[in-house]
């Protein structure tokens, strides 16, 4: 009995097909364009999103062979993107993407009639553009037909599981990143929606992680190549919002323990068992919302330069790098991060060569590096850079430790967990042990075991998650050198608010 | 009728012959090891400088030929070293380079005892360590049989002229690197000598630069095959400070233009006609002494990371650079700006990768980077150390207007005048006028020009130095880019402010 994790992100779909234990027996993955109708809008074209999915399916499905037939299926996928159907279940429009800033004027309007806190106090989410509530707004007044002859907006998630076959039906993590969720009551929040004039007809109805809500329809199961059993696909279960199926997929299924992805951005999220809405959790802009694992709840923390700065570095510096990874076959952030010590670089890097994540959600703040000399080498230059993106992680665990969410152990994935090197630098910088994880595609893992929870392949999703998540290897922070980070550290924690006017005005 | 300069450095020693036109007809060189009896210190054998001298000088006339033989020689030296010596001549100790900082001790005294502002208001010096009054002292208080045994304390200047045959003869730029002469009355100053209890006739006699003193004697000029007449060798002149005779070299002659010098450090050397002792020249650590050129004075600003900078890129950074230089044959300096584009750089770098001269004095910042981005290129990169090193100097040139010294134009020498990119970045950012010159040896030959004035082959320093000097080109600020410079320097004026103390713990 095989379970399908499939995860819409933003550039492409992936679909796994995973068996029991979490052994992977087929994958398959498309990419769709972005669109640029305006220079800095983004979308999506659902109909394009659905095609690369349909060819993903089939394709993990074809090289899982017939042996073990899927037996349920869910969706991770990209938040706050959501798209207007039709009756007919047509996509009315093209869907609004995360980080399309052009809800910038709805922003502003709730900020002044409402207020962030109030906004943060019911849905968890600390008011931004991204959410999909705004775009909802701005399609009712900028695209007035779409939102008339619209039945329903269905996130990226939700829609995948309508055209599978199921209802409209939206996961708890998923109308989390809508910011319209009442976090605390579970149900669509009916001041909101009121007050943003919104009908909440025209939104999926929200139910728990891991919910059977249908089964693929016969007609689609046979074209996508599922089996057909008593004239149905295989069960259809709700999934989640990438981040938490991720933590999911990476174990992440007891409060205390947190996923650390790393990859070109790099994202904390850790896990917790009530709903935190500190001051701290706004002030630093952490959101809380629905976990996927029952009765926890999730924030996430992250840079957008997470192994970026390595790329750039690469690209920018790396001709020697490159060159001797193509001579000898290794991997070239390998070789690059050979040179880099085991101690801390004097050099402090702010890592904010894009726009930053959390704490600070500042788009025009600009990367730094200090302490330079004339015998500076490459490998001291490397190091300051890895060192730059452990520290700004840093920040955010001793913020969220403020706020109310202590952290005490990590499990990474992603390239980042690659590098040995850089996983001992995240215990000693963190002074908090790192697992690394033997699991490439945690989001769709992360699915896949909601999606076996709910047909009863797991007893729970917390047993299935020890059941298929493997650690790969445990660093542990060095005291000795753990106190020459600190120190750094120390230092790292001045360079933003010492340098931010004039890094805005760069 | 040709003339002999002779530049003393830390390093080496260079003896230059050149014909009155300028040209030169013969040269030598030869190098010296600073010693080093204890790890911070730094010292120069007298005796190792007076041979590598001497072989210089018979070098550069061997190279010379006897068809236009040497009528004058002058010597232009480092300041600050001075040598004890007994009645005989013979050295009686090592000399104490200028940075060598074993002196706080004497500097932190006169802080205490007397003020810098009244040292200041009578030698133009702002209290340091590197000067030769303070080297004495602490000789009398550490060497107390060297200090007793001495006949005489000279500069090298004044002991390469006395070794030729000289009497003990000191010129003014040169006695003003001493912090013991009155720049104003241009006498040793007795009460600074009084306060030190330095007794007066330990010092040689003061007078202006390219003053005929003496004859190198038979003996030397026979042993050196410098010509004999009238049973003595060529007239000794009175040289001057190394930075003044470059000066002097250069064709600073008038006030209001400067020598800007880009070496592996960057100086800039003005020439105004009056003693410039205001507060401004103090608190910006700007030395007022004179200039070698009658009744001029002058001041030195630098820095010391000018070509420095684009050195450690080289090592650092610059493989790919360097193999297309072996490739090409090219310059590998010319290789990295052809990268950097004519525009200011969107980075803005801190150029402090070693102690800062003027106007910080600042031995403990360190360099910064700030501004990069995920798309920061190598040419920006470059580019950025090159704007840095030029803002530096700029706001040299701010601070010495703001203290009393306008600089309307520079004339550019060393290494960073070679590169057309550099120059036009210089005479952007100074906004001002930016000539290069066909100088490779400006203080030897600003040694000779004092040593043909006085015997007559030239009608005054002037008149030589309009006759020598050759402009090659002229750079003029374009109006467009010096606004976009104008911008980012403003912003570059406020990050050392905004990050001395972080720099400074790091």
């Amino acid at each position: 009995m095989s379970l399908l994790g499939i995860d819409v992100g933003t550039t492409g779909c992936k679909a796994i097909v995973f068996r029991d234990d979490g052994a992977i027996l087929g994958s398959g993955y498309r990419e769709y364009p972005l669109l640029h109708p305006q220079p800095t809008w983004a979308e999506l074209d659902p109909d394009d999103v659905w095609e690369a999915t349909k060819e993903s399916i089939r394709e993990a499905v074809t090289r899982a062979g017939s042996g073990d037939p899927v037996k349920a299926i869910a969706p991770s996928s990209q938040g706050e993107a959501m798209t207007p159907i039709d009756r007919d279940g047509r996509p009315l429009a093209n869907s609004i993407v995360s980080f399309d800033p052009r809800t910038a004027p709805q922003r502003d309007w709730w900020e002044q009639t409402w207020g962030k806190q109030r906004l943060f106090q019911i849905t968890g989410m600390p008011l931004h553009t991204m959410y999909s509530l705004l775009k909802m707004q701005w399609v009712k007044e900028n695209q007035p037909d779409v939102y008339r002859t619209a039945w329903k907006f269905l996130c990226y998630g939700d829609l995948t599981t309508y055209r599978l076959g199921g209802p409209p039906a939206i996961d708890y993590s998923m109308a989390g990143r809508t910011m319209a969720f009442d976090l605390k009551a579970c149900r669509w929040s009916p001041e909101i929606l009121s007050h943003a004039d919104i009908d909440p007809a025209l939104l999926p109805e929200p139910h728990p992680s891991g919910t059977p809500v249908g089964h693929v329809s016969a007609s689609v199961a046979e074209e996508l190549g599922l089996p057909v059993v008593d004239g149905h696909g295989p069960l259809l279960v709700t999934g989640g919002h990438d981040q938490p199926c991720g933590a999911l997929g990476a174990g992440i299924t007891r409060p205390g323990i947190a996923m650390d992805a790393t990859g070109t951005v790099e994202c904390i999220t850790p896990a917790f068992d009530h709903p935190v809405l500190t001051d701290g959790m706004l002030e630093n802009n952490y959101c809380c919302y629905h976990h996927v694992a029952p009765g926890l709840y999730c924030t996430i923390a992250f840079s957008f330069t997470g192994g970026s700065l390595l790329r750039w570095y690469r690209d920018t510096f790396g001709d020697k790098e490159a060159e001797e990874a193509r001579v000898s076959g290794l991997d070239v952030y390998e070789i690059i991060l050979g040179k880099a010590g085991s101690h801390p670089s004097p050099l402090l890097v702010l890592p904010h060569f894009t726009v930053t994540g959390t704490p600070w959600f500042d788009p025009h703040s600009k990367g730094a590096i200090l302490g330079l000399t004339l015998s500076t080498t490459k490998g001291e230059f490397v190091k300051g850079l890895v060192d730059g993106v452990t520290y700004e992680m840093r920040l955010n665990l001793d913020a969220l430790e403020g706020a109310g969410v202590p952290i005490s152990e990590l499990r990474a994935i992603g390239g980042g967990a690659k590098s040995s090197i850089w996983m001992q630098v995240k215990a000693d910088v963190f002074r908090r042990p790192v697992y690394s994880l033997d699991v490439s595609e945690a989001a769709c893992l992360g699915a896949a075991i909601l999606a076996g929870s709910a047909c009863g392949v797991y007893g729970s999703v917390q047993e299935a998650a020890d059941c298929v998540v493997c650690v790969k290897d445990k660093y542990e922070p060095r005291e000795d050198v753990a106190a020459l980070y600190d120190e750094k550290y120390r230092l790292f924690r001045r360079i933003y608010p010492a340098l931010k006017d004039l890094l805005h005005e760069m």
